[in-house]
């Protein structure tokens, strides 16, 4: 059985949080997701800006998420989606590989709607802090996220 | 000389406004623009959801997107763009037409990053309720607009 290999940036990705892929694009669950159905979605090639990206990469990268944000804004029962890409590190970005954060949204989700943002950049910063600094960690287990890698993975069947 | 319809939601966009088009998306300059190079790209399509639209125009928005962002970053001496989509009410979006904010961003033009979505929140807010109640408007004048419409769509030859 071929092994696929993910790389997110510098950081390699266990195929077990891959819960959707094409040639060009994957989408993994996140290690400290702002809420309980915060994914992203990358362009398999490693590339910093959104610029960087191929026509066909671009097409490919934007129908994978709004394909995804229709199954999970579904399995979740929300109503509303946030598609973002903090593209270049004066947006936010931490990983300076291209990522869309897309987050289904429920009505009073978040008392202010910029407060999602907060919570984004807050945890773009912490993955970058785990990942430079190797210190003790907070972050979800494997396990945990095998297991909601493996339920999004049936909605696209 | 063909005149070219701009519908934004229910408003109609004057083209004076109007910087970038292709056969399926059109640019728009803001009518209280979070930033001096805050724009708008829509499908010329009006539809509600992200997922309502067919694959060829969501490609289209998208390399639409893209282009705008290179050219607009460039212009405004920025180093970094936010791309978002606020995709239904309980993400924020007022104006019920898929509509991308793209934002050049530069360091320190907002103290915390995720201020330029609070700002973005509020300016989406404010425009509902310009448009909603035709008060006494404090919007920028079209001049102004068709000003900076005039210098973008330079970019684009």
């Amino acid at each position: 059985m071929e092994v696929q290999q993910y790389k997110f940036g510098p950081y390699k990705i266990d195929q077990k949080e891959v819960f959707y892929s094409t040639d060009l694009s994957y989408a993994l669950v996140n290690l400290r997701p702002v809420n309980e159905s915060h994914v992203l979605v990358c362009p398999r090639r490693e590339v910093k800006r959104f610029v960087d990206l191929t026509a066909e990469e671009t097409n490919d990268l934007w129908i994978s998420a709004q394909k995804i944000g229709k199954q999970l804004e579904n399995y979740h029962k929300a109503s509303s989606l946030t598609f973002t890409i903090q593209d270049g590190p004066h947006a936010g970005q931490t990983v300076p590989h291209v990522h869309i954060h897309i987050l289904p949204r429920k009505g009073g989700d978040f008392e202010n709607n910029d407060e999602i943002y907060e919570a984004i950049d807050e945890k773009e910063k912490e993955l970058k802090k785990t990942f430079d600094l190797d210190k003790e960690r907070t972050d979800r287990s494997i396990d945990e996220m095998a297991q909601e890698a493996a339920e999004y993975r049936k909605l696209f069947f």
